[in-house]
């Protein structure tokens, strides 16, 4: 993301896909065999927030650098400054590895 | 959860099963042939709640350690620090076994 | 529930079918010919509430011990204490015998 | 409802229906070709009423007493002190006949 | 309406269909070749109104007397002191002839 | 609209179509291959508006007179004072040309 | 636009399509292969915002000018100056390319 920011709009964040295949520090390994299997990914950018019902910002949960697991078939795909990379809502995140 | 920790997004909880066939100290037994048995499971991580219409943060009624009750095909299927657990909703939670 | 205390999450009860052939101190007698027939049952317990668009916690509107009518399909059967009882949601509970 | 008494939850109202061929004082006739006749019928029991967003009581706009017309296919049949009976939502209620 | 009143539940109206071969004073003309043809008529009775989400009550923008375009296949049928009349929603209104 | 007034109830309004034969003064041409094609119109009349969660009325966007552009089905058609116009809800307007 | 203005409603915008050949100042490419291709474009209006539950109007968070991503099949196509655009809600913008 040197040469072009990309500001993902609202609840979208953007996430580059860690390959499961490469074991983590953390140890985490996505089983094979599930239907629908979770993914690693690290977010690479958040939007500034969802607004509530009386029209205020609330800020993500996540912020660059998270290491984060999502449903295999969440988000589209984009292609920035040559990496494939990952636009998706906040709601497709399950949670964070820390 | 030694190695790793996970932090479940919002209204998400991280959970052990246990299996039904080991009879639990409280006696609890999962009838076999109901269509969708509920599964008795132990909470491990919870997330930080689910913000409200006003954008405030309301926290989950379950805490790690918890026994609960949950519906057999709920959450998805991750392994943690090699161990096969489930993320869910808590609303995918059906109660608390105290 | 001697043994085990079993809490339901925020809008759900546990109820003891009780079988329509026995007639009830009430009177109250099932038709056996509607499509989906409720059926009578007693609280065995209930959850703290649901949260209203505020957060604040709605206490729910049936106690442990009251006689109700409820959907025949309604709830989820579970064994608990060596004893079968169902799992639902107070919206699927119509009324109390009193 | 001498021997028992039953109290809806929350929007629900009890009904005893009212043939239509007996011809009632206000000279109401429903007509016999429609495709969902609406049927006429006496509220025998309300609810305390639904909560709005903000968790408050909202009471039901009829009243025990009240003639009303509701949907041919509304409500669950039931039997209360021997006595057929429907027990639906205040949705249900076209209008009242006063 | 002399008999009998009919109060028609929060916001349902009554109508008094207006045959669009009667061709009105101010001269509307419906279509007959459109697939819904929207068909003109006198409100009868009004609701006392649908509640907001603070439970507060919203009269209803039309009142007896309104002459009224409305969608063909909008509300149910009844008869009412041997007239056929037809009770709907006031969102099956589409506006006032005035 | 010199003999007949239509107010049209809510967020309604009524719009005279603009054959998009017609170049327009704005120079606006519709494209004839897209599946939808988008209509240009001129507002007639607009309802009061609707109204939000708390029960007030939020005044429409446009008014009469405005040149507007809406989705080829939109709207029901009817022949006020002669005249064939549409009927429609002010979110199946796109936007106004000025 | 010099001729014309167009004035999107609510959370409308009007977007120019960029061609994804033309290899854009950011360097952004977008995936030939992928389903549901991400489009590159350029804000041209936008509208004044949707109104949030409280009734204030929410300005929208892109302006003209941004160079935006968004779904390849999202928005109405229309000719505005002999131009071919695009009119799209807000929420089908992904993010901002800045």
């Amino acid at each position: 993301m040197a040469n072009t920011n990309f500001r993902p709009l609202h609840d979208r964040v953007v996430v580059r896909r860690v390959e499961s295949e490469e074991k983590t520090a953390g140890g985490i390994i996505i089983p094979d065999t599930a239907k629908e299997k979770p993914q690693e990914g690290e977010i690479v950018a958040v939007g500034s927030g969802a607004r509530d019902e009386a029209g205020k910002l609330v800020p993500l949960d996540v912020k660059a650098g998270d290491r984060v697991l999502f449903g295999k078939w969440s988000g589209t795909e984009v292609k920035l400054n040559g990496e494939d990379l990952l636009i998706m809502k906040e709601s497709d995140i399950m949670g964070v590895i820390g």
